[in-house]
């Protein structure tokens, strides 16, 4: 086994495939079933996301986070709105600009220590409404759990949701990491986004386990009148679709999404557990899921990079960001915080 | 074993995975990887493809047929431009508009018996260049096979390639089953592509066997200069790529493509063979791929459609498709004709 | 006066601005007044506009003809949705695309002898709906007077608006020449739009003797909730709004939209009575408006042109298109049929 | 004459049209020329203009601001671009999102306390660029005269455009009170665009005393050679464009640009000087062109306003904003100062 094989923190993208999923992968290439989800696993993965947020969820099937967002975001929105979300915020940094094209709309950032806003910041935003000189704010889009590693407890999402709706406005949740922010909480799946106000949720499968696949919940049944064209136009109805489909209902089934979460939650504990006291290693955010980020001497990161990968963060601030996975193990953490102490000590 | 995992004729997308795929996907199942295509699956995938189609290929992976062709088509394009394509092309009927929603480009559509648009017919829109008040053709975009199952030949492809290039515009090829119109043809598939002028390539992948994936082929290098930017925004980059990319390797290995593109074009040869006599069967197209297209009866269409489920291609002249696989065997083949006489007979 | 300077048969678009509108603008030019339409110019016009199609009809002033179509459009549309047109049609052929850009939606084109679309045709496009591989037909767009100098009666109007609305689709009229119809048909201008059913109308002032300016009059209450803000993100929003809405308030009143395209049309009458005679003229649409459309010996076409310039409408045919204007006088049409005679005799 | 023709200090947009700016559009309002700029009018502007900008400027006459700023940008990007500019920039704040939805792009703004920005602000945002997941910065779009009043140096024109060139982007400027900054510096117009390295202008007309019409203006010529289409589809072309074309060739004959623009913000410093010492006025920002922001009693704006409408411009901070124009007469200057003190006295 070469070093490119070996299990590193840079990211929970990089891992692979759970064996529970891998298993119902080969289980459901079996014949021939309707093309574009009109299959029995879709149905199957379907009505399990159902028995979880209810059966008024309306459920859409797509290929990854960029696309869960986009398309979700432009049924919630005219081009002539805004969206507001976290300067942080992940359709703000890292999807190349996808939400502007696909919508035509405006992101209103807000500035964000931890990765989260807050009504007060947007309160000041709706100055705008009504004057058709301004983009008009529609949309407010919140991270669960943030890229910064840090959760909205249920109360935190409400107040905004609440806000939103008195407001006219709607809610949009990534839950690229909602699994692990669940496990971080003690509650379900449906406490902190339906039963909160959320509108549509885009639903993270990839990072918690699965090959490929995220799902687009929509709880504001209006908004899903038209999604299966929204979804088709914009690239993100896959043909095989039983191959996304049987994947969801494993993860969905016998708590699989939050073992997944709860095992990558604790190895991040136990990461920062082993790192926190030594010198030079300073944690900046509070560990609440699968990631650390982590102040270290500059000059220490290429030489801990080119032993085993990971992302600087903030490049100014010389944080780097260090994530755990499904399949992290605790030797995997024993050789990262070794590694650590041999350069750092 | 149930009636909805039987085989059938319905479409080449209602088929699994290749057993040969998926032991690949398995093996690629083992520790991390960096993710978004900077692993070495994706790097001998790539390879794999340049050994095929020349070392100056630009490869892209990317989830679906849809995401490469208007990903492909925006690299070649502005929005004021025009993309001439065939009445029948999979980008003006079953897309949904997502061509024009991505490009914003007008299609510019051609009437065509059989699937394929020739040179005499492209000419006169060539009138519209210059003016302002006309959007521009800028890409002919052809379909190979097309979505009749018929098979340009590689001069007619170099006649309109030569046209294009002579007048200042691009060759966009739909590549859905561009691996059934090399088997037919008995040429590699650089013959029928880069060699004879297209620019870019969406290259089939799932209808040939695999899970999911395509890929974007440039063989003019400034169109790609760009392309990973419009993939990413385009919500058509892979996280977990290795997955996509693993496939293609074993795909382009041991001539696998061929294989099963030579098989399902045989059984359709052997359906048409088995169907052609038997009374109220017409077969409408040259059966060069693994589509047959036939006229039937109007009232046994519903009946044969309850018993082993197809698609109507033309509902007023009652014309419907039958499409074979990787997988058909000939005892499907035996079954399917069994069923016919058993209605017309 | 040199030679440019003099009326010829071009275009409606290539003449001037009507005496009183000009005197109406100069009027309006005093002081200072809010800019963006919040002014009492701007209110008078609308005022007019509700006088004459009823005072639920909501007014928009605009720019130009596209930017009312294609922002009407918007307001009917959203991207996976298709709209129906004459292959003929201003929005298909004249506006490089503007349609597509703005809205994402396919354009279904129906081909016309004589710029109109019927129902029969229609019909067949609604097979796609329901199914998320097709564009979703959402809006018919029809053009009064056509492209081809035809009329729509009030019925055929109505058929089309009818078979609309009872297949929950709405109907766009590209009004740019709506005055000249109602001077021929001899109706007021509320009879053949709001009347018989139609949503949205681009109402044309530039081509009967305005400076700049259309108007979209929006008569389904609902698709104008946001229609200032798709106007201002669409560019045309005027800030001296003033300039265009004085205009129309003088347009609209004394009938001057009517004096002004009865004598358009009358003029096109009298030419077509000057000229049906001379051998090699042969009008080929009927003369309903203020166009002529005659095919010509292509020879002659060139010569005719160098000494008053006009347009080939069709290349093939040999078609030729005249149109006449507000100011095309008596003189002019003796002038041009003794041209005519001159070269053609 | 009632109150609402009185002039004011709400917005140079409020003001009419110049009399010599007038008495040409009666002029050009003779005979027939051909419609959207084929035209001697507007080859005579056009020629203007490369007078003053040198001859391989390209000129584009449009319609409005926002026109010229979405299209001129669209002619500068690929919709995987970031546009950088003021957070404060009229195309971030006032133009309804129209930059992102013409564009696809995603507008980068930095904080800017004088409407300026500065390279030690963009250089940061580089870090972005070869990274996928990123929208590509491509253009700095700077205003001038900013939307504060304040204007650009040549020599820190010159610091960003240098800076934009070393690093593969381009810069646009929105120059809608571009003569006001002329005027105030007391440089040419082609000293502070062209010369230090701008390679698109947004020429602002309207509110230096026409009616209607602004100008793209090119000078990086590979940028322009798609224009006539990116114009027309972008709904910018005017039918009736002699009548633009005349009101630049006037403004920019005998230096009317430049005397609007000095009487305008002579009238500004006058007003400034008048009013500065009046207790409880503070002016914020330095007087450069026609533009006063100054931070009043709260309680005593609403009443000014009822008397002389204006704008607030920070309703937290309690800062307005007021415009004087080209017909601004010392009288209204005197009138309003003794408005002010009549309240705050």
């Amino acid at each position: 086994m070469t070093t490119k094989f070996k299990r590193g923190f840079a990211s929970d993208n990089n891992s692979g495939v759970h064996p529970k999923i891998m298993q119902a992968i080969l289980r459901a290439n079996e014949g021939h079933v309707v093309a574009y989800g009109d299959d029995p696993y879709t149905e199957s993965a379907v009505a399990k996301f159902k028995e979880i947020f209810g059966p008024e969820t309306q459920v859409y099937l797509v290929y990854n986070g960029t696309g869960a967002n986009v398309l979700g975001l432009q049924a919630m929105t005219e081009p002539f709105n805004a969206i507001i979300c976290a300067e942080t915020a992940h359709i703000n940094v890292d999807e190349c600009g996808a939400p502007e094209k696909f919508t035509g709309c405006k992101l209103l950032t807000l500035p964000s220590q931890d990765g989260k806003i807050r009504v007060e910041q947007i309160r000041p935003l709706l100055h705008a409404r009504g004057n058709e000189h301004h983009a008009q704010p529609r949309v407010i889009s919140i991270t669960q759990a943030t890229e910064l590693g840090t959760v909205y407890g249920p109360d935190e999402i409400e107040a905004i949701t609440r806000f939103a709706h008195d407001n006219g406005m709607l809610v949009h949740m990534d839950g690229a990491r909602i699994s692990n922010a669940a496990a971080f909480l003690g509650t379900g799946l449906r406490e902190i986004t339906r039963d909160v106000g959320v509108d549509v949720l885009s639903f993270g499968g990839t990072k918690n386990g699965m090959m490929f696949g995220e799902a687009v919940l929509i709880f504001a049944p209006e908004l899903a009148k038209n999604f299966k064209y929204i979804r088709k136009q914009g690239t993100q109805l896959a043909s095989k679709m039983r191959f996304i489909a049987v994947q969801f209902e494993t993860l969905l089934s016998e708590e699989l999404w939050l073992k997944n979460a709860q095992h990558a939650n604790r190895m991040a504990r136990l990461l920062a557990e082993k790192v926190k006291d030594i010198p030079g290693v300073e944690i900046t955010q509070s560990v609440d899921i699968n990631a650390l980020f982590v102040k270290l001497p500059k000059d220490i990161i290429p030489r801990l990079q080119s032993e085993s990968f990971f992302y600087v963060w903030d490049e100014q601030e010389s944080i780097v960001r260090w994530m755990t996975s499904f399949d992290t193990t605790e030797e995997d953490i024993e050789a990262f915080s070794d590694l650590l102490k041999r350069h750092l000590q």
